[in-house]
Protein backbone atom coordinates (compact mmCIF):
# COMPACT_ATOMS: atom_id res chain seq x y z
CA UNK A 1 0.00 0.00 0.00
CA UNK A 2 1.24 3.66 -1.07
CA UNK A 3 1.91 5.90 1.96
CA UNK A 4 2.41 9.93 1.64
CA UNK A 5 4.22 12.04 4.33
CA UNK A 6 4.34 15.82 4.85
CA UNK A 7 6.56 16.86 7.03
CA UNK A 8 5.61 20.20 9.10
CA UNK A 9 7.33 21.65 11.91
CA UNK A 10 8.86 18.77 13.26
CA UNK A 11 5.79 16.30 13.26
CA UNK A 12 5.50 13.97 10.17
CA UNK A 13 1.23 14.07 8.97
CA UNK A 14 0.57 11.03 6.96
CA UNK A 15 -1.72 11.37 4.19
CA UNK A 16 -4.20 8.77 3.54
CA UNK A 17 -3.45 6.49 0.96
CA UNK A 18 -7.26 7.07 -0.95
CA UNK A 19 -7.55 3.64 -2.47
CA UNK A 20 -7.96 2.29 1.34
CA UNK A 21 -10.47 0.26 0.61
CA UNK A 22 -13.64 -0.52 3.09
CA UNK A 23 -12.40 -4.13 2.97
CA UNK A 24 -9.30 -3.02 4.40
CA UNK A 25 -10.49 -0.86 6.96
CA UNK A 26 -12.97 -3.67 8.06
CA UNK A 27 -9.86 -6.37 8.06
CA UNK A 28 -7.99 -4.02 10.46
CA UNK A 29 -10.58 -2.95 12.77
CA UNK A 30 -11.61 -6.73 13.61
CA UNK A 31 -7.53 -7.08 14.46
CA UNK A 32 -8.18 -4.08 16.70
CA UNK A 33 -11.14 -5.30 18.14
CA UNK A 34 -9.50 -8.42 19.22
CA UNK A 35 -6.53 -6.86 20.36
CA UNK A 36 -7.27 -4.50 22.01
CA UNK A 37 -11.54 -5.11 23.09
CA UNK A 38 -14.73 -4.10 22.32
CA UNK A 39 -14.53 -1.11 25.35
CA UNK A 40 -10.74 -0.32 24.45
CA UNK A 41 -11.01 0.48 20.70
CA UNK A 42 -11.57 3.68 18.29
CA UNK A 43 -10.97 4.68 15.00
CA UNK A 44 -7.49 6.12 15.97
CA UNK A 45 -6.64 2.53 16.23
CA UNK A 46 -7.64 1.60 13.47
CA UNK A 47 -6.35 4.51 11.50
CA UNK A 48 -2.93 3.54 13.49
CA UNK A 49 -3.08 -0.12 12.12
CA UNK A 50 -3.36 0.20 8.56
CA UNK A 51 -0.63 3.43 8.87
CA UNK A 52 -3.60 6.29 7.43
CA UNK A 53 -4.97 9.31 8.64
CA UNK A 54 -8.28 9.16 10.60
CA UNK A 55 -9.71 11.11 7.18
CA UNK A 56 -9.55 8.07 5.42
CA UNK A 57 -11.37 6.07 7.62
CA UNK A 58 -14.22 8.83 7.89
CA UNK A 59 -14.24 8.80 4.02
CA UNK A 60 -15.90 5.27 4.89
CA UNK A 61 -17.46 5.86 7.88
CA UNK A 62 -19.02 8.29 10.14
CA UNK A 63 -18.01 7.08 13.87
CA UNK A 64 -16.83 3.68 15.72
CA UNK A 65 -20.52 3.25 15.65
CA UNK A 66 -21.34 2.88 11.90
CA UNK A 67 -17.83 0.76 11.63
CA UNK A 68 -18.69 -1.58 14.20
CA UNK A 69 -22.27 -1.98 12.17
CA UNK A 70 -20.72 -2.30 9.12
CA UNK A 71 -18.27 -5.11 10.99
CA UNK A 72 -21.39 -7.03 12.03
CA UNK A 73 -23.01 -6.95 8.92
CA UNK A 74 -20.51 -8.52 6.75
CA UNK A 75 -20.29 -11.40 9.37
CA UNK A 76 -23.44 -12.15 9.57
CA UNK A 77 -23.92 -11.83 5.22
CA UNK A 78 -21.75 -14.38 4.31
CA UNK A 79 -23.80 -16.89 5.48
CA UNK A 80 -26.49 -15.48 3.26
CA UNK A 81 -24.86 -16.32 -0.11
CA UNK A 82 -24.67 -20.12 -0.03
CA UNK A 83 -28.04 -20.06 1.72
CA UNK A 84 -29.66 -17.93 -0.99
CA UNK A 85 -28.15 -20.52 -3.90
CA UNK A 86 -30.34 -23.17 -1.66
CA UNK A 87 -33.16 -21.63 -1.90
CA UNK A 88 -32.82 -21.13 -5.65
CA UNK A 89 -31.59 -24.35 -6.31
CA UNK A 90 -34.17 -27.01 -8.27
CA UNK A 91 -34.13 -29.75 -5.75
CA UNK A 92 -37.24 -30.89 -3.69
CA UNK A 93 -38.49 -28.65 -1.33
CA UNK A 94 -37.79 -30.64 1.74
CA UNK A 95 -34.22 -31.61 0.27
CA UNK A 96 -33.87 -27.40 0.44
CA UNK A 97 -35.47 -26.80 3.55
CA UNK A 98 -32.84 -29.47 5.26
CA UNK A 99 -29.87 -28.11 3.01
CA UNK A 100 -30.72 -24.53 4.48
CA UNK A 101 -30.65 -25.83 8.10
CA UNK A 102 -27.79 -28.32 7.62
CA UNK A 103 -25.73 -25.19 5.79
CA UNK A 104 -27.15 -22.55 8.90
CA UNK A 105 -25.71 -24.95 11.27
CA UNK A 106 -22.35 -26.27 9.62
CA UNK A 107 -21.55 -22.43 9.48
CA UNK A 108 -22.12 -21.75 12.61
CA UNK A 109 -20.41 -24.32 14.45
CA UNK A 110 -17.55 -24.13 12.15
CA UNK A 111 -17.04 -20.14 13.22
CA UNK A 112 -17.41 -21.14 16.84
CA UNK A 113 -15.22 -23.87 16.31
CA UNK A 114 -12.32 -22.83 14.64
CA UNK A 115 -12.15 -19.41 16.52
CA UNK A 116 -14.58 -18.79 19.48
CA UNK A 117 -12.64 -15.07 20.19
CA UNK A 118 -13.66 -13.94 17.56
CA UNK A 119 -16.80 -15.85 17.40
CA UNK A 120 -17.82 -14.30 21.21
CA UNK A 121 -16.63 -10.94 19.84
CA UNK A 122 -19.12 -10.46 16.50
CA UNK A 123 -21.65 -12.27 19.14
CA UNK A 124 -21.23 -9.27 21.20
CA UNK A 125 -21.18 -6.66 18.15
CA UNK A 126 -24.40 -8.11 16.44
CA UNK A 127 -26.43 -8.23 19.81
CA UNK A 128 -25.71 -3.99 19.93
CA UNK A 129 -26.67 -3.79 16.70
CA UNK A 130 -30.62 -5.14 17.17
CA UNK A 131 -31.97 -3.08 13.70
CA UNK A 132 -29.56 -4.93 11.66
CA UNK A 133 -29.90 -8.31 13.44
CA UNK A 134 -33.59 -8.32 12.90
CA UNK A 135 -33.14 -7.42 9.24
CA UNK A 136 -30.89 -10.56 8.84
CA UNK A 137 -33.53 -12.40 10.68
CA UNK A 138 -36.15 -11.23 8.63
CA UNK A 139 -34.47 -12.04 5.18
CA UNK A 140 -33.54 -15.49 6.69
CA UNK A 141 -37.56 -16.08 6.96
CA UNK A 142 -38.08 -14.80 3.98
CA UNK A 143 -35.84 -18.12 2.54
CA UNK A 144 -37.54 -20.03 4.12
CA UNK A 145 -40.60 -19.10 3.39
CA UNK A 146 -40.16 -19.29 -0.11
CA UNK A 147 -38.90 -22.87 0.56
CA UNK A 148 -42.17 -23.77 2.28
CA UNK A 149 -44.57 -22.24 -0.13
CA UNK A 150 -42.84 -24.21 -2.94
CA UNK A 151 -43.11 -27.07 -0.61
CA UNK A 152 -47.17 -26.28 -0.19
CA UNK A 153 -47.49 -25.49 -4.15
CA UNK A 154 -45.73 -28.84 -4.81
CA UNK A 155 -48.45 -30.60 -2.38
CA UNK A 156 -45.55 -31.94 -0.06
CA UNK A 157 -46.16 -29.65 2.75
CA UNK A 158 -49.37 -29.71 4.17
CA UNK A 159 -51.30 -25.86 3.89
CA UNK A 160 -50.66 -23.30 6.24
CA UNK A 161 -49.61 -19.85 6.49
CA UNK A 162 -45.80 -20.11 4.86
CA UNK A 163 -44.57 -17.23 6.52
CA UNK A 164 -45.49 -18.48 9.50
CA UNK A 165 -44.47 -21.68 9.71
CA UNK A 166 -41.10 -20.60 8.39
CA UNK A 167 -41.02 -18.53 11.78
CA UNK A 168 -42.10 -20.97 13.95
CA UNK A 169 -39.16 -23.47 12.26
CA UNK A 170 -36.55 -20.80 12.67
CA UNK A 171 -37.31 -20.50 16.14
CA UNK A 172 -38.04 -24.25 16.84
CA UNK A 173 -34.49 -25.19 15.78
CA UNK A 174 -33.33 -22.11 18.11
CA UNK A 175 -30.96 -24.85 19.68
CA UNK A 176 -28.95 -25.71 16.44
CA UNK A 177 -27.80 -21.72 15.19
CA UNK A 178 -28.18 -19.38 17.53
CA UNK A 179 -24.82 -18.00 19.31
CA UNK A 180 -25.73 -18.87 23.13
CA UNK A 181 -26.18 -22.71 22.68
CA UNK A 182 -22.45 -22.53 21.16
CA UNK A 183 -21.29 -24.55 23.69
CA UNK A 184 -23.30 -27.35 23.34
CA UNK A 185 -22.43 -27.90 19.35
CA UNK A 186 -19.88 -29.95 19.74
CA UNK A 187 -21.27 -32.23 22.57
CA UNK A 188 -22.03 -36.45 21.73
CA UNK A 189 -25.77 -35.58 21.58
CA UNK A 190 -25.93 -32.89 19.61
CA UNK A 191 -26.30 -34.78 16.13
CA UNK A 192 -29.14 -36.99 17.62
CA UNK A 193 -30.78 -33.78 18.94
CA UNK A 194 -30.68 -31.92 15.61
CA UNK A 195 -32.24 -35.11 13.95
CA UNK A 196 -35.11 -35.55 16.21
CA UNK A 197 -35.76 -31.93 16.06
CA UNK A 198 -35.83 -32.25 12.29
CA UNK A 199 -38.10 -35.24 12.23
CA UNK A 200 -40.86 -33.77 14.56
CA UNK A 201 -40.86 -30.68 12.57
CA UNK A 202 -41.05 -32.22 9.20
CA UNK A 203 -43.77 -34.25 10.68
CA UNK A 204 -45.50 -30.98 11.78
CA UNK A 205 -44.58 -29.62 8.10
CA UNK A 206 -45.26 -32.35 5.91
CA UNK A 207 -48.76 -33.57 4.93
CA UNK A 208 -49.15 -37.66 6.20
CA UNK A 209 -51.20 -40.08 5.02
CA UNK B 1 -33.07 -17.74 67.01
CA UNK B 2 -31.42 -18.69 69.89
CA UNK B 3 -27.21 -18.23 70.29
CA UNK B 4 -25.37 -19.04 73.13
CA UNK B 5 -21.65 -17.55 73.32
CA UNK B 6 -18.42 -18.19 75.22
CA UNK B 7 -15.99 -16.35 76.25
CA UNK B 8 -12.15 -17.38 75.47
CA UNK B 9 -9.40 -14.67 76.46
CA UNK B 10 -10.41 -11.92 74.91
CA UNK B 11 -12.13 -13.57 72.01
CA UNK B 12 -15.85 -14.17 72.05
CA UNK B 13 -16.39 -17.38 70.03
CA UNK B 14 -19.92 -17.95 68.95
CA UNK B 15 -21.50 -22.01 69.83
CA UNK B 16 -23.48 -22.64 66.80
CA UNK B 17 -27.37 -23.20 67.44
CA UNK B 18 -27.98 -26.93 66.45
CA UNK B 19 -31.24 -25.93 65.05
CA UNK B 20 -29.89 -23.97 62.51
CA UNK B 21 -31.58 -25.50 59.31
CA UNK B 22 -30.80 -26.10 55.86
CA UNK B 23 -33.38 -23.93 54.49
CA UNK B 24 -32.33 -21.23 56.30
CA UNK B 25 -28.58 -21.68 55.29
CA UNK B 26 -29.58 -21.79 51.72
CA UNK B 27 -31.90 -18.47 52.32
CA UNK B 28 -28.85 -16.52 54.16
CA UNK B 29 -26.22 -17.52 51.25
CA UNK B 30 -28.63 -16.59 48.40
CA UNK B 31 -28.21 -12.75 50.38
CA UNK B 32 -23.96 -13.28 50.70
CA UNK B 33 -24.14 -14.36 46.99
CA UNK B 34 -26.13 -11.45 45.83
CA UNK B 35 -24.59 -8.95 47.85
CA UNK B 36 -20.92 -10.07 47.78
CA UNK B 37 -20.99 -11.60 43.94
CA UNK B 38 -20.18 -15.00 42.96
CA UNK B 39 -16.13 -14.69 43.46
CA UNK B 40 -16.19 -12.87 46.40
CA UNK B 41 -18.41 -14.55 48.72
CA UNK B 42 -17.37 -17.76 51.20
CA UNK B 43 -19.02 -20.01 53.77
CA UNK B 44 -17.44 -17.24 56.36
CA UNK B 45 -19.60 -15.08 55.00
CA UNK B 46 -22.97 -17.32 55.61
CA UNK B 47 -21.66 -18.21 58.83
CA UNK B 48 -21.38 -14.60 59.47
CA UNK B 49 -24.85 -13.38 58.44
CA UNK B 50 -26.63 -15.99 60.10
CA UNK B 51 -24.72 -15.48 63.10
CA UNK B 52 -23.42 -18.96 63.74
CA UNK B 53 -20.03 -20.71 63.52
CA UNK B 54 -18.26 -22.51 60.54
CA UNK B 55 -19.04 -25.91 62.26
CA UNK B 56 -23.11 -25.03 61.66
CA UNK B 57 -22.73 -24.57 58.24
CA UNK B 58 -20.48 -27.86 58.19
CA UNK B 59 -23.21 -29.95 59.53
CA UNK B 60 -25.20 -29.08 56.65
CA UNK B 61 -22.30 -28.82 53.35
CA UNK B 62 -19.40 -30.26 53.04
CA UNK B 63 -17.48 -27.18 51.48
CA UNK B 64 -18.23 -24.40 49.52
CA UNK B 65 -19.18 -26.23 46.17
CA UNK B 66 -21.48 -28.47 48.01
CA UNK B 67 -23.72 -25.20 49.49
CA UNK B 68 -23.79 -23.62 45.82
CA UNK B 69 -24.75 -27.18 44.56
CA UNK B 70 -27.77 -27.48 47.00
CA UNK B 71 -28.71 -23.33 46.17
CA UNK B 72 -28.93 -24.21 42.79
CA UNK B 73 -30.68 -27.35 43.30
CA UNK B 74 -33.48 -25.51 45.08
CA UNK B 75 -33.53 -22.74 42.79
CA UNK B 76 -34.45 -25.47 39.95
CA UNK B 77 -36.98 -27.65 42.15
CA UNK B 78 -39.26 -25.71 42.71
CA UNK B 79 -40.68 -25.81 39.67
CA UNK B 80 -41.17 -29.60 39.52
CA UNK B 81 -44.08 -29.69 41.80
CA UNK B 82 -46.40 -27.55 39.62
CA UNK B 83 -45.33 -29.55 36.92
CA UNK B 84 -45.75 -32.76 38.46
CA UNK B 85 -48.89 -32.15 39.07
CA UNK B 86 -49.72 -31.26 35.34
CA UNK B 87 -48.18 -34.94 34.70
CA UNK B 88 -50.21 -36.76 36.99
CA UNK B 89 -53.72 -35.00 36.37
CA UNK B 90 -57.14 -36.24 34.23
CA UNK B 91 -56.79 -34.05 31.50
CA UNK B 92 -56.43 -34.83 27.98
CA UNK B 93 -52.61 -35.00 27.09
CA UNK B 94 -52.94 -32.14 24.36
CA UNK B 95 -54.15 -30.09 27.34
CA UNK B 96 -51.74 -31.51 29.63
CA UNK B 97 -48.58 -30.69 27.22
CA UNK B 98 -49.81 -27.25 26.91
CA UNK B 99 -50.34 -26.54 30.31
CA UNK B 100 -46.92 -28.05 31.20
CA UNK B 101 -44.95 -25.82 28.52
CA UNK B 102 -47.60 -22.83 29.88
CA UNK B 103 -46.33 -23.52 33.75
CA UNK B 104 -42.47 -23.79 32.54
CA UNK B 105 -43.05 -20.30 30.54
CA UNK B 106 -44.51 -18.43 33.28
CA UNK B 107 -42.53 -19.55 36.01
CA UNK B 108 -39.70 -18.79 34.05
CA UNK B 109 -41.03 -15.40 32.89
CA UNK B 110 -42.01 -14.45 36.43
CA UNK B 111 -38.81 -15.20 38.34
CA UNK B 112 -36.48 -13.20 35.57
CA UNK B 113 -38.90 -10.39 35.39
CA UNK B 114 -39.48 -9.64 39.37
CA UNK B 115 -36.08 -10.03 40.42
CA UNK B 116 -33.33 -9.83 37.07
CA UNK B 117 -30.50 -9.94 38.88
CA UNK B 118 -31.06 -12.88 41.27
CA UNK B 119 -32.08 -14.45 37.78
CA UNK B 120 -28.59 -13.93 36.27
CA UNK B 121 -27.01 -14.90 39.82
CA UNK B 122 -29.05 -18.67 39.49
CA UNK B 123 -28.26 -19.23 36.02
CA UNK B 124 -24.38 -18.21 36.70
CA UNK B 125 -25.06 -21.04 39.81
CA UNK B 126 -26.76 -23.72 37.59
CA UNK B 127 -24.55 -23.08 34.79
CA UNK B 128 -21.66 -24.40 37.28
CA UNK B 129 -23.70 -27.57 38.24
CA UNK B 130 -23.56 -29.41 34.93
CA UNK B 131 -24.05 -32.72 36.53
CA UNK B 132 -27.10 -31.71 38.53
CA UNK B 133 -28.87 -29.26 35.46
CA UNK B 134 -28.33 -32.84 32.94
CA UNK B 135 -30.68 -34.69 35.84
CA UNK B 136 -32.90 -31.73 36.11
CA UNK B 137 -33.34 -31.92 32.14
CA UNK B 138 -33.67 -35.43 32.11
CA UNK B 139 -36.75 -35.29 34.70
CA UNK B 140 -38.78 -32.77 32.67
CA UNK B 141 -38.10 -35.04 29.74
CA UNK B 142 -39.72 -37.64 31.77
CA UNK B 143 -42.56 -35.74 32.30
CA UNK B 144 -42.79 -34.63 28.95
CA UNK B 145 -42.81 -38.71 27.57
CA UNK B 146 -45.52 -39.65 30.30
CA UNK B 147 -47.95 -37.12 28.61
CA UNK B 148 -46.40 -38.11 25.09
CA UNK B 149 -47.10 -41.73 25.39
CA UNK B 150 -50.39 -41.07 27.37
CA UNK B 151 -51.46 -39.17 24.24
CA UNK B 152 -50.19 -42.26 22.41
CA UNK B 153 -52.28 -44.49 23.90
CA UNK B 154 -55.65 -41.82 23.50
CA UNK B 155 -54.98 -42.28 19.94
CA UNK B 156 -54.47 -38.41 20.07
CA UNK B 157 -50.82 -38.38 19.21
CA UNK B 158 -49.35 -40.32 15.99
CA UNK B 159 -47.24 -43.47 17.28
CA UNK B 160 -44.03 -42.14 17.82
CA UNK B 161 -41.18 -43.14 19.81
CA UNK B 162 -42.29 -41.02 22.82
CA UNK B 163 -39.35 -40.31 24.66
CA UNK B 164 -37.41 -38.75 21.65
CA UNK B 165 -40.41 -36.50 21.08
CA UNK B 166 -40.23 -35.83 24.42
CA UNK B 167 -36.45 -34.46 23.95
CA UNK B 168 -37.37 -33.11 20.54
CA UNK B 169 -40.35 -31.01 22.16
CA UNK B 170 -38.00 -29.98 24.85
CA UNK B 171 -35.49 -28.70 22.35
CA UNK B 172 -38.02 -27.13 20.04
CA UNK B 173 -39.23 -25.20 22.48
CA UNK B 174 -36.20 -23.59 23.59
CA UNK B 175 -37.08 -20.47 23.19
CA UNK B 176 -39.31 -20.29 26.06
CA UNK B 177 -37.76 -21.67 28.26
CA UNK B 178 -33.82 -21.17 28.58
CA UNK B 179 -32.50 -18.76 30.53
CA UNK B 180 -30.31 -17.53 27.57
CA UNK B 181 -33.49 -16.28 25.92
CA UNK B 182 -34.89 -14.88 28.78
CA UNK B 183 -34.70 -10.54 27.23
CA UNK B 184 -36.65 -11.91 24.48
CA UNK B 185 -39.63 -12.83 26.74
CA UNK B 186 -41.52 -9.25 27.03
CA UNK B 187 -41.04 -8.45 23.88
CA UNK B 188 -44.06 -7.70 22.16
CA UNK B 189 -43.69 -10.88 19.22
CA UNK B 190 -43.09 -13.56 22.51
CA UNK B 191 -46.91 -14.69 22.55
CA UNK B 192 -47.28 -14.93 18.72
CA UNK B 193 -43.85 -16.58 17.98
CA UNK B 194 -44.83 -18.51 21.17
CA UNK B 195 -48.55 -19.59 19.69
CA UNK B 196 -46.94 -20.50 15.88
CA UNK B 197 -44.21 -23.16 17.19
CA UNK B 198 -46.87 -24.55 19.69
CA UNK B 199 -49.15 -25.03 16.21
CA UNK B 200 -46.24 -26.50 14.37
CA UNK B 201 -45.08 -28.80 17.37
CA UNK B 202 -48.70 -30.20 17.61
CA UNK B 203 -49.08 -30.79 13.87
CA UNK B 204 -45.80 -33.14 14.38
CA UNK B 205 -47.42 -34.58 17.42
CA UNK B 206 -51.04 -35.14 16.66
CA UNK B 207 -53.09 -37.53 14.42
CA UNK B 208 -54.17 -35.59 11.03
CA UNK B 209 -56.72 -36.74 8.97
Amino acid sequence: MKQYYILIGKEEFIIADSTISRTSILDAAEEVLRRFGMAKSNLSDVARALGVSHAAIYRHFDNKAALREAMAERWLNHVMEPLNAIVANNDEPEIRLRSWLDTLRAFKRSRALTDPELFAMYMALTAEAADLLHRHVEDMLEQLTVIIADGIAAGVFAPCDARESARAFYLATTRFHHPSHAGEWELSDSDINYEITWKLLMNGLTIRS
